[in-house]
């Protein structure tokens, strides 16, 4: 059966394969319509070039589906992608032979350097001309020509892959756990992802001097340069490593780790790397205080800019979907859910911020908020949208890695520098990773664990973040050296690290096997008495802040935006209560009944006494749980978005209250 | 309420206005990275220009929401769509007052006239640059640029709006009254739309002449001008006028008519424009008997070519879907749908073919075999995922028709043109509705009354299709008219006769409150017993060739194909059972059993005796109909996507074989 499905697999790149050459063979024949020829043969180039890589999704899918269905784990659904990408490129490459396209009009001329358009005057009618970019090979230009179409604009990725992989991570975040680590996930994202930014860049420089002075390098290398690549390699990529840890059901608190840094640091490398190139290139080797604090102004602005913009659209989302009743006809909604997300992209971009940061917090919001408020059938219909979403831009990305490393015409390979970019980043990532667990592990009940570090540090892979920022700009020599680079870089690491995952597990003893969704409270469905292990576990250590924002968002941002919460006129003061009845919906005061006899809770506050009794635990039911003064306490439920059916199951509205009256510091389960 | 939620909708779009404004501010404060900066900038444009979309967008689906939550008729989704889109238009040129772009390097020079590219060489280095089109306005460059670059691209119609679009007509199509109606469709369809393409050519002709008689035209129109706007206004809409059908419940053999009609005259529209504008235009007004046989041989080459691309992609989905286990993993066998039925639209852009033909007959394909392999999940997703689609496409489309009345920069409006235009369009249709209605009622036992010829030829609008087509080329005045012409029309007719439609449906006592599934087997939740009326409505006109594919289908290619119908092992002769044991799959050998004790059973085969039972009939459920021999007859459910749990239900294999003994012309119900 395995020879028939990979037959299967092959006849399809074989059918494809043949139409295309026919596709090939049909330009050369008679093309009618002679004025529009041209027009309609690079029409159907462009068809034929998306046609590849339709071609390699589809044979992705496939094998994706075969490894699935056997279970094979040693290279995951990325590095296969990349594979394919790999071949196709080999072959586009020496296998191509490209009829030479309408002749070229050549000019000599000293003026235009770097002009965006020409105007041309042909006997009083102008002709606008844009600049396509520098034309490398003038001798061969059909080949060249043929891969630069295959080599597509980098915008694209930016501006269509990107945005809805990373919403997606923020819509499918498992806030329970994100937000239980809050603190560590923050200190890895920010002040790790800068440590190692500036250790890659300063070592990275390091090597550049280096082969600089053994004669290996010519190209003119800057400090920022480094830095830069410093920036763009920090980004790590969140999807190969958490696929394996989904499947295998890594312990929860890891996957929060290190889902929540990766997901977070690809926003700091970008902001990063921005204010880095935007940090005056003519002021470079000459330290100036001022563009260090313009750059690091900067970086706050875009940062605190885009996170506003997406907060903002996700709760403008959550308001009109909470008082206008779209919720009777889910494909507007899913419409509306859609098009307000990608707008925050477009805002983002739109006010020179950060669209890929914009897009993250609003992912964030949305599942917060605006889930609450969505029809079932819209729930299901926007996971599954973004879920699709992501699935195909994620391996259309890798396969284009691939694709990208025999089709890109300006490759720079430097053994010295390369070999350098691999420790410096490893190092990098140590820099990262060990110090700040030291410190974190100093405030942390739960501690980071020497295996969960040594994790950490192995499952650093790069991705599609660092190739696209890469790809952004490949016009000087040193920029074309980071691009090679940090395409072979992403090799490395999706294929050995990424390959490695599933050994490295088992080699430092982190259990797998472990239900995300039942296990924190101690009442999976094989039943797991507390221990005090499990009670260190579950620590908060930004319990504070935390308290308090969950509090707010509790009495106040819930109520207003969702129909979820409890009533905002038992949480504001009398003084506010027309307001609050008007903001309130109906849901909520239905909730609030409801909740007050039901028995399905789920408890994270801080609670006085846990009785935990067996027997509902056992029979796979959520048990009650009491704190010390007979009320049901808080859950986290509310702040968790997978499990659907449990969203309205809101807590009660006196349960925050009680919090503020629990003494701190005890055990969180 | 209805104030709140309008003024929630208005305050999005100011939102979205300040922000625009703020970003177009921001673009003339300092931006960093001064390398970089025009291409910053015009990222940032068009990222405004996309927003400018969504905001748009996302204005009419909150108006359509408070217009079905009113339940308001007399405007339709995409009419307003149009509305939002005129508005816009006119903020954008009349109130957009833009900063001009970098200086353009002006060159005068006699050489370079329509040459795709030009290489500029300066001090050694080439520089490509690619023909942008020509400019019209010189001196207030910024604004006409402004409003080119929100004009935009019209193959963007034809890749990326168009092929969901009619995809999703084709997977959605309800194919038990499609295929009941099958002759009188295609009667329309192509003969149909031939005659109307020819007539509304000659007339428009006519007017195009007398205008040039009295000295109201100066553009040369040829005779060939003028077919070709007769092919593109040909295509009728299927959108506006069916969603209120679908809304109302109008009778299902009249929405039959129209879907299939006017989804199917699509194709023949645009394979009849690209065939008509192909036909040489050196020899035109001289008549080439050979030009026009290669021209009708084109026609049917392009035509046959993309149905057999459509449906060899569509059939080679359902191979892989059925013989792999891809429905464990729902994601991926989504995204596998979703590739290759879009990569049948491109392999048919590469071979000089129509896509849009393709991807409707790859619609059809998928419905009929790959949806009754897929997974219950994927089937849920793949219909959302498409409807979200079609609607995005679909309102996008035609808000940005309204924009482009007032953003277009080249219109010609001709008064003469324009009403010998509708009067032309008037004409044609008629030509195509009532002289092929009385040759098909000559053959019809279902006559297809006078109130639905009226109504067929009042629902003639226009839409999206011939919009598309007349966007596609519009370099010579001649064309640019058509554009504006085609464009007042699609105008005309949303407006005028899609808000008519439903006084229409009632002035011409037209039924409805239909309910498409039960209706015609009489056993609807209202229970109605079975008349003449309903009998002889329900005949199918091309019943022998109907009925011989019916069975091949149903005994050869669904078994080989799907899940579901007979085993081949049963169906096939003796000598092939070892082929036929390797291609059926377990599950119809089930079905086999399941379905031979199957009391849920519907009817559409040729039966001697029918019997009804009123009581199965009143309580909901369907009723158990025996053929004269006491067999179960053939039900049509195998051929209807609608109902997804009735699929599986396949019917008895020996079924089928009666039809060869059941008397011809028998009642058909």
């Amino acid at each position: 059966m395995a020879l028939f499905e990979v037959s299967l697999a092959l006849s399809y790149l074989v059918f494809t394969w043949i139409t295309l050459t026919g596709a090939s063979a049909a330009q050369t024949m008679k093309v009618p319509g002679a004025g529009e020829q041209a027009a309609e043969q690079s029409h159907r180039q462009d068809s034929a070039d998306l046609l590849v890589f339709i071609a390699l999704l589809t044979l992705t899918i496939l094998t994706i589906w075969l490894f699935k269905h056997r279970r094979f784990r040693f290279i995951h659904e990325t590095g296969l992608a990349m594979i394919y990408g790999l071949f196709m490129g080999v072959i586009l490459r020496y296998g191509l032979t490209q009829t030479p396209t309408a002749p070229r009009v050549l000019y000599n001329c000293s003026l235009v350097n770097g002009s965006e358009s020409l105007l041309v005057n042909v006997s009083g009618r102008y002709f606008e001309y844009k600049l396509q970019g520098e034309v490398e090979n003038l001798h061969d230009p059909g080949r060249s020509e043929a891969l630069q179409k295959v080599t597509f604009d980098p915008e694209v990725f930016f501006n269509i892959l990107l945005p809805p992989i990373i919403f997606y991570a923020g819509y499918s975040l498992k806030r329970r756990h994100f937000f239980r680590n809050l603190g560590s996930i923050l200190a890895y994202a920010f002040l790790g992802t800068t440590v190692s930014c500036f250790v890659t860049g300063s070592v990275f420089y390091g090597f550049v001097c280096l082969a600089r002075a053994v004669g290996a390098l010519k190209e003119i290398f800057h400090f920022t340069d480094c830095l830069f690549f410093g920036a763009i390699i920090s980004a790590t990529d969140p999807v190969t490593v958490l696929a394996i840890f989904n499947e295998l059901r890594v312990d929860v608190d890891l996957y929060a780790l290190l889902f929540g840094e990766s997901v977070l640091n690809d926003a700091i490398a970008i902001t990063l790397a921005s204010s880095i190139s935007a940090y005056s290139p003519s002021m470079q080797n000459t330290f100036d205080t001022a563009a260090v604090f313009i750059c690091i102004g900067r970086f706050l602005v875009v940062l605190s800019g885009s996170f506003a913009i997406g907060a903002a659209t996700g709760i403008m989302t959550a308001v009109v979907t909470k008082f206008t009743r779209l919720h009777e006809f889910p494909l507007l909604e899913t419409a509306l859910f859609f098009l307000l997300s990608w707008s925050t992209f477009l805002l983002a971009e739109a006010c020179a911020l950060t669209g890929i940061v914009a897009v993250l917090f609003c992912g964030i919001t949305q599942a917060h908020y605006t889930y609450n408020n969505l029809s079932a059938e819209s729930k299901e219909r926007t996971k599954q949208l973004f879920e699709l979403l992501n699935f195909l831009a994620e391996n259309f990305i890798f396969s284009y890695m691939g694709l990208a490393l025999f089709t890109f015409q300006k490759h720079i390979f430097n053994p010295i520098i390369i070999i350098g970019a691999l420790l410096a980043i490893l190092l990098g990532r140590a820099c990262n990773i060990y110090p700040l667990s030291f410190f974190l592990n100093l405030r942390r009940r739960n501690k980071i664990g020497f295996n969960f570090q040594h994790m950490m540090m192995f499952a650093g892979l790069r991705g599609a973040v660092a190739f696209a920022l890469a790809i952004r700009d490949t016009e000087t020599e040193a920029q074309q050296a980071i691009f090679t680079t940090t395409l072979l870089l992403v090799f490395f690491t999706v294929w050995v690290m990424g390959g490695g995952t599933t050994p490295m597990l088992s080699w430092l003893h982190i259990r797998v096997g472990v239900d995300p969704d039942q296990d924190p409270l101690g009442h999976s469905d094989t039943f797991q008495p507390l221990q005090s292990d499990g009670i260190s576990r579950t620590k908060n250590e930004s319990a504070w802040l935390f308290r308090m924002w969950y509090i707010f968002d509790h009495n106040y941002l819930k109520p207003l935006l969702t129909h979820a919460g409890p009533p905002l006129t038992s949480t504001l003061p009398r003084c506010c209560e027309p307001l609050a009845r008007c903001l309130t919906s109906p849901q909520a005061y239905e909730n609030q009944e409801q909740l007050q006899d039901d028995d399905s809770m789920l408890v994270l506050g801080d609670a006085d006494v846990i009785l935990t009794t067996p027997e509902s635990a056992a029979n796979g039911s959520s048990s009650r749980i009491m704190t010390g003064n007979g009320q049901p306490p808080i859950s986290d439920e509310g702040l968790e978005m997978d499990g659907g059916a449990g969203h309205d199951a809101e807590l009660v509205g006196r349960g925050t209250r009680l919090v503020l009256h629990a003494s701190d510091g005890e055990q969180l389960t």
